[in-house]
C-alpha cells in the first residue's frame, strides 16, 4: 500500500476537495489492491482584523473550498459579523500546505469603523462555535446568545416541495458521490429551487459555508429552506436561526434540544425527509396541509 | 402539536437517553398526529479539581448517560488524566435540569499529588477536544500533542472478524433503533467479542465514553478493535491513538487526514465495513490475509 495522496479534477468540482489513495479492498477473505478517493480534511484558521493586527478566532477541520464563505458564515452565525459590509475583504493567507496544497488560513479584513468586541467573540465562540458548546465557562449562558425568533409568517410550502429537496441536493453533490465521506447542506427558495449546495467533512461547516454564501451574495434567507443531509442538533438550529431561515429540513433525526430550540424560535423543523415522508416537529403553520386526526 | 417532552424506560436502556414527543407525520400530502422518540441532547460541563477549587474544562453537547465515562475518556484522550488512578472520584453535580431531568455537570476529583498543568490543558483542549481543533491559536501545534505510535505487533485478525463487527454493534444499540438519532461506537477484543458499546448524539462523545469505560475498568486496549458507526475523522484517529488502540474500523468513509494520521501512528484503519466488504488504509500487517494482485 503506497503513500499516494494525489489530486484530481475530473469530478466537476473543486479538485482540492478530494484525494486519490491506494487501498486494499477486502471482500469475504480476498484482498486486492485498489484505488479509492477520499474527502480532504485540513485545518482552517480564521483570522480577524486589519493591517498589522490579526486575531486568531478559531481553527476548524474542514474540506478545502469556499473558505471565504466558511469564514463569513462562521463569524455571522457567531454574531461577530452583522452584515456582509462588515468585512472589507476575505482572503486566503499563509503557505500552501498539506497533501492538498491548500492555504489553511483565511483572513477576514474588517471594514473601517467595524470593531467587534473580541471578549464577546470569545464568549460567543465557546457557546455557539462550529464545534458545539465547548470551552464555555458555565451552562447558564447557553441559550443567551443574541437570537431573535424567525419572522412569524415566512413561506407556506406544500409537502411536495419538501419531498423533492433531497434528490435535488443529491444531484448537486459531486464529491459525496465519489467519496461517501461528506456532509451536505442545500439552501432552497420556497418553490424548492436550489440556491446553493455545499459539502464538508464537518456538518457544521457545510451549513456555515451555505450561510456565508447567502450573506456574501445578499441572498434573501427570510423565505428560504435549509436542507441538511444528516441529523439536526441544537447547534444547526442555532445557526439557522441566526441567519433568519424559517424552515430547516433534515434527512436524519433531530435531537431533543434541536426541537426545543426550533419551537422556542418559531422555526419549522422537519426530519426523516425521505421517500415522500417526513415528520414535522415545530411551527407547522408554514406547511400547506391539514392535519387529519 | 404539543410540547410533550417526556421520558420512558421501556427500551431496556438508560431512560434519560430518549424523550417522547408529539409530531405530525406527513406521507405524500396527508398529515396525521403521531408519537415519536428523540435522542436527548443536553450540555455537559466537565469540572476538574478538588475540595473548594474546581475548574470548568469543557462543555459538550451529549446524550445523558455514562457521564463519568465521558469525562474520563475526554480527559484521558486530552492527555490530562494519565491513568484511572489520577481521578479519586467522578461524580454528578449541580441541579437536575432540562427536559430529561439530568445533572449537567460532572466533577472529576483529582487524586492527591496529581496536578495537571491547566495551561497545557487549555492548549490541548483547543487542539484535540471533542469539537475538532477549534480555538487553537496556530496551526503549528496541530500534530504536536504527545502521542506515541500504537504497539507494532498487536492482534492479527481474520477478515471474518471485521465483517461481523457491525451486526454485533447494531444488536447492542437499543437507543439507535428507537430514535435513529445516535452515533454508536463499540470496543471489541481481537476475536470480535463485544467489550462495550456506547451511543451519543455526538460522534466523539460515543468514543470518549468507550475509552473512558476502558480506562475506568482497566480494559486492555492494546489488543482491542474500535468500531464506529459513521465516518472517521482526524480526531477519532487521534483519540484511538491516545488510548493505544491498534485497530479502528468504521462503517463510513475516512477523511484524508484520518488516513495520514493512522499511517503515521501505525494504526490499522478500515473503512466502509459493510456487507462482507471493507477497505484497508493503513498498517494492514494486522489483518490475516494475503493481497492478490
Amino acid at each position: 500500500m503506497q503513500q499516494a495522496f494525489g489530486l484530481q479534477g475530473e469530478h466537476g468540482m473543486d479538485e482540492r476537495s478530494i484525494a486519490d489513495i491506494s487501498v486494499t479492498r477486502v471482500e469475504d477473505s480476498a484482498a486486492t489492491p485498489a484505488d479509492d478517493t477520499l474527502a480532504v480534511e485540513e485545518p482552517l484558521e480564521i483570522q480577524l482584523g486589519r493591517e498589522n493586527h490579526w486575531t486568531s478566532v478559531s481553527i476548524t477541520m474542514r474540506t478545502p473550498g469556499n473558505d471565504d464563505e466558511l469564514a463569513a458564515g462562521f463569524l455571522f452565525t457567531e454574531g461577530i459579523l452583522r452584515s456582509a459590509g462588515d468585512a472589507a475583504a476575505i482572503e486566503p493567507w499563509g503557505p500552501f500546505s498539506g497533501a492538498a496544497h491548500v492555504r489553511n488560513i483565511v483572513r477576514v479584513r474588517l471594514a473601517p469603523n467595524v470593531n467587534p468586541d473580541l471578549d464577546r467573540l470569545r464568549r460567543n465562540f465557546y457557546t455557539t462555535s462550529s464545534c458545539g458548546v465547548c470551552g464555555k465557562a458555565s451552562l447558564d449562558a447557553l441559550r443567551s446568545v443574541a437570537m431573535r425568533p424567525v419572522a412569524a409568517d415566512g413561506p407556506r410550502v406544500a409537502p411536495a416541495i419538501i419531498h423533492g429537496l433531497p434528490k435535488t441536493l443529491r444531484d448537486a453533490q459531486a464529491v459525496f458521490a465519489s467519496t461517501g465521506g461528506l456532509h451536505a447542506a442545500g439552501l432552497f427558495d420556497s418553490t424548492g429551487r436550489l440556491i446553493a449546495a455545499r459539502e464538508d467533512v464537518g456538518r457544521h461547516n457545510a451549513v456555515d459555508k451555505l450561510i456565508g454564501h447567502a450573506l456574501l451574495n445578499r441572498t434573501d434567507t427570510a423565505t428560504a429552506i435549509l436542507l441538511v443531509s444528516g441529523r439536526t442538533s441544537f447547534e444547526l438550529v442555532q445557526k439557522a436561526v441566526m441567519a433568519g431561515i424559517p424552515m430547516l429540513a433534515a434527512v436524519g433525526a433531530p435531537s431533543s434540544l434541536a426541537v426545543q430550540l426550533a419551537r422556542e424560535f418559531n422555526m419549522t423543523l422537519a426530519g426523516f425527509v425521505r421517500e415522500r415522508r417526513f415528520n414535522v416537529y415545530s411551527a407547522e403553520h408554514r406547511l400547506d396541509y391539514h392535519v387529519t386526526i
